[in-house]
């Protein structure tokens, strides 16, 4: 793996690391199969020339344009090079979550400009089409003969669908519908590879037909010509500019100008529009909230990769970095030993573990139901949904704030790019906002919850994932037990104590004459907290259940390993949301010392393993792209080496000076 | 102010608003006459011909080494322009803070190369120069007929001053010092203006002289010739790449070859070496922590003016944004209207004050204690020193979360460049690792407060700041009390509780046979927290009683604004730590319940006046720069403006269609 010799504190760390790190990588992987696939793509893809970006000028020194041309070369490569492995993808189970990809990462470095192809633009296609229109587009879309984009977010509207302005106006005498942007907010803003890259889109409108509006429906459009490449007429499109991060997605505006397009291009596998115009209702609407849960399903997956990759990064540098002197004479401690440090930087290792878990949990959990849907059970979607939304929202923000956590551990180094550290927080810290904005999901899943809450106040049963609230509903509070299901136990009880929180403010606003949705307003920052809550009581459960189950089917020293993160994890937030212990739980002062020290314990038990486990993360340096993360830990040669790469350092003095400094200072000498 | 009609949300929002704006702006500068100053600043800068970047190529687009010319070219003529107003600051005392050269903002929008040559360089020379050497190179650099910085930080250690490897050996035989780079980690990295544009540094570096080390001390370095700017022989000079912010800072590195300076170029003020290599120590060593709390003090009003700049793009932008429908058939709100907004925005408009009043009170300690030093009174150094650690540490790390709040709170938008918001973001969380890592900082506060801890067991008396804790020495918990005060007090016993649950930890580690420093580090994230509550308590009452006396002399209805602002802040924060509460107080689940109450209210109390409290912030839109938070709420109109201005926008069709993608596509369809 590594061309250099390693460094020293690296070779020790490893040497006493106590389980086997292949059987955690095989773990994670999915299996040695899995593992052994995943390499094999990755050496495929890393050895195709042009891919490699070891001797480029790193991007960051490029200009926007550059990038994106540069972008636009490499995904092309790219594409061709795994199109075996893309043309599989024609069942939405074939977007199971799995490493085997991420090895995009190692070549786009930031995001490509084909992302949504593969990840919104296809599976809106499966999902949407009915079977003729699945056997017209789905081979052009999966072969790449088109490239497409999934065209939903407008200027003025984002996570509020119905107030999408885009019309799509049905004429029956020509048997086409008419697209329209109505106003400059109604453009569609943001789409990725919208702007320069995609010929085709979904476009998602208001369906208007027989002088009546239908809402939201999607439809496939052409926007640019296939052999020029120029938009065609009707259309206006471009791009809207740098962003934090995605700054190679190539995100877009569009707009339409009274475009038309035949009737058949809107995706009907649910509703459809007849030839004289007749609106048929989809069988169920919710069927269509599929793609969106599909998308949140994987964030949870994608984040957990991202916290991976960054921990490897954090924990090596930790390991190779020397500071400070505590003790007079003694050697400078790695920072690794400074218990500060590993507070900052085990939480955030375990939470890739509990993110991932978690991730193919629900993965599991949505696969099913679309298979009871398919057979026209639609009994799960609305829990389902819920579920989804909060632990999207949830994971995205604590991923956010774990890469952050990562990338202050590094200190100044973590706020060069050539760490990688600043560029994988510009990717996670998007998810935050889109498909579907924080603060909208747990609103959603607070709608849920307060159902849920009036069912239990009305005797009715709940649905399993809500169900454990009923344990608590007359109970003041919980019992403490210092133990992993005590825990859990004491963050169903905050969950259900939040939820009652909110629903009698909810309803107490209402006394004060306000009507429902005024009240719900007044009371939403209380609503938010029991959305947390209950997703943080689901996060322990599940996490915990699944932890245990892999540490019992692996060997005793790795078993071992992943107890000790799971039970960091819960440790680390009953610490952290003590106060609500305090109030939901018969918690004591005690009891949170004695938590502490638990935590301090675990820190220590983690600490000879820390290396070890992020290795066995196995994020190849060419996928982990940092100067700080690499496996030889040659740290301060290759920020030297990044450097020395700048442009500005080609030429000893920059014409800058003759231009501009110089002039300034023979005028100040006057 | 606004060249076009203003939006008609932002015109009703002024209209409703309760206190006169102007009276809260002077009160924020310092007074009317300061408001006229500082805006004859931004006039005069404003209009000076080659400082408007209206019509450019926003920065974002342009390649890393073309934004690096472009900041020079507009440094250079800034520098012309504020001459005469820069060359004021002679002496510490001009430093005080004041928002009259945040103008510098609206030049260049990320970071000034020169940033350091007035902010580090100029300060370094006027506290540690002996008059001689003042007299030599002040005048110099005041006028900048020579261009510095100050390098310290090296590639392989930052805080940790003792561990810095160069050294400054004395030559008696030439009367010179020897500066040499032993190693690759011994390296300058990150100075700004070091890269490619100063031409003379102070140069930190270990001092030996008659083969004995005497620890780090500072000297004036010239390293580029004056004429040619090449780098002198026998220096390595260049940068270090880019990073998440600071683009154009030139962060650079400075390695030394055995390279030779006079014995004078050593600052003289306090240490000394004479000719024969005697080396004279410094009076009183503390007083070289002049500059570092200095500096400290500065990023207090530094990051409070940044909040300034995200609540007033975040806040305009929420009353211009309408979204959702929560009643049928009206139209879509404000999205300021909605709590969970409010709660997001209001707590980081109150944090600017907060930070503003709280920095100008720790300036007042500092110019106090710098006067006492002059007389040779150093009791309060230590204290002054512990205080300026935490407050530097909490808030750079609490302006960093609230302006990542306001970003998220703008949506997908707040992701744009042309927001702004990314770059505020970059340069403020920059400020929790630059000048005192967080963590570092935290930890010598604790120091302190340990101390201070056993002085108090032993009955000594104590320090003010600290005199506090000797109020709940014996003390369970403290009586709850629903005010203002009955907050701060609360906040007190927090301190006091856990000062003395890491005090015992530390003991209880020592007694389980570890030395004091093992047991230093096992307690260490318990005494971190001991910092952060102490550092709370200071910050809510200190902002408090400055807040008090602010509104007691304003206008009754701007004293109200300014109330509520500070008593949000002491409720967010009750709430925040409402665990901490239970454990050191004798609040109950109903106190919290009403805290919550009040918490609401004041949110719906401060609505109306929203956007009038970020206009009294009076950033001139070419300061704020950002498309969502203009005067005039041209919020689209904006932002399609900017993205039009991308260059990849000047053609239809990018070229990488023909050379890439179009072969793909051709391909793909045999």
């Amino acid at each position: 793996m590594a061309e250099h010799k390693v460094c020293e504190d690296l070779v020790k760390e490893r040497k006493q690391c106590t389980f086997d790190v292949q059987e955690l990588i095989n773990l994670i992987d999915g299996g040695a199969q899995a593992t052994q696939e995943r390499k094999d793509v990755e050496n495929m893809v890393l050895s195709t020339p042009g891919l490699s970006s070891k001797n480029d000028v790193p991007e960051e020194y490029l200009s926007h344009k550059e990038r994106y041309e540069n972008a636009i070369r490499k995904a092309c490569i790219l594409s061709e090079c795994v199109k075996q492995y893309a043309e599989r993808h024609n069942t939405m189970d074939a977007f199971r979550p799995t490493n085997k990809y991420r090895v995009m990462l190692g070549v786009v470095k930031d995001v490509s400009p084909f992302m949504l192809h593969m990840g919104m633009f296809v599976p809106t296609i499966l999902s949407q089409s009915d079977p003729d229109q699945l056997a017209e587009w789905l081979p052009k879309a999966m072969s790449m003969q088109i490239l497409g984009t999934y065209a939903q977010t407008e200027l003025g509207h984002g996570t509020f669908l119905r107030g999408l302005e885009t019309t799509a106006t049905y004429d029956p005498s020509t048997e086409e519908f008419i697209i329209h942007s109505p106003s400059l907010t109604s453009y569609k803003w943001w789409p990725g590879g919208l702007a320069h890259t995609a010929n085709h889109c979904i476009v998602v409108a208001q369906l208007y037909t027989k002088g009546q509006c239908y809402g939201v429906h999607p439809f496939f459009v052409q926007i640019r010509d296939t052999e020029t490449h120029m938009p065609l007429p009707g259309i206006k499109v471009g791009e809207i500019g740098p962003k934090m991060g995605f700054q190679t997605a190539n995100n877009g505006f569009l707009g339409f100008d009274h475009f038309r397009i035949p009737r058949r291009s809107m995706l009907m596998k649910n509703a459809q529009v007849l030839k004289d115009g007749t609106y048929v209702k989809a069988k169920n609407e919710k069927a269509t909230y599929g793609t969106m849960v599909f998308v949140r399903v994987l964030i949870l997956t994608d984040v957990s990769y991202e916290l991976s990759r960054a921990a490897t990064i954090a924990v090596r540098y930790s390991a190779v970095r020397h500071q400070s002197q505590p003790k007079p004479g003694e050697p400078e401690p790695q920072i690794l030993d400074y218990v500060t440090q590993q507070h900052k930087l085990f939480i955030g290792v375990a939470t890739s573990h509990i993110f991932r878990v978690t991730g193919h949990w629900l993965w599991d959990a949505y696969s099913q139901t679309l298979k009871d849907v398919g057979k026209g059970n639609m009994d799960q979607l609305p829990e389902l949904h819920a579920l989804a939304c909060c632990l999207k929202a949830v994971c995205s923000r604590d991923a956010t704030a774990r890469i952050e956590e990562f990338r202050l551990s590094c200190g100044g180094h973590g706020y060069m790019a050539s760490s990688n550290l600043p560029i994988i927080n510009g990717i996670v810290s998007a998810t935050i906002t889109y498909e579907g904005e924080y603060t909208v999901l747990m609103l959603q899943t607070a709608r849920f919850l307060v159902k849920a809450w009036k069912q239990a106040t009305q005797g009715n049963t709940m649905t399993p994932t809500v169900s454990y609230l009923v344990q608590f509903f007359n109970n003041d509070r919980v019992l403490w037990e210092n133990t992993p299901s005590g825990i859990i136990s004491g963050f169903k009880a905050i969950a259900a104590g939040k939820t009652k929180a909110a629903y009698d403010s909810l309803h107490n606003y209402e006394k004060t004459g306000l009507d429902y949705e005024d009240a719900w307003n007044s009371a939403s920052v209380q609503l938010v907290n029991a959305s947390e809550a209950h997703c943080r009581a689901i996060l322990c459960e599940v996490s915990w259940k699944e932890m245990v189950r892999y540490a019992t089917n692996a060997s005793p020293n790795l078993g071992k390993v992943l107890l000790q993160l799971a039970e960091l994890y819960l440790v680390y937030w009953a610490l952290e949301k003590r106060g609500d212990l305090l109030m939901y739980s018969t918690i004591t002062r005690d009891d949170i010392a004695r938590l502490q020290a638990r935590y301090e314990e675990l820190l220590a038990l983690i600490r000879p393993n820390a290396v070890g486990i992020v290795d066995a993360f196995d994020v190849r340096d060419e996928i982990l792209n940092s100067t700080l993360g690499a496996y030889d830990g040659r740290v301060y040669e290759r920020l030297m080496e990044e450097a020395l790469k700048s442009p500005l350092n080609a030429e000893p003095v920059n014409q800058s000076f003759h231009k501009y400094l110089k002039p300034m200072m023979m005028k100040a000498k006057l």
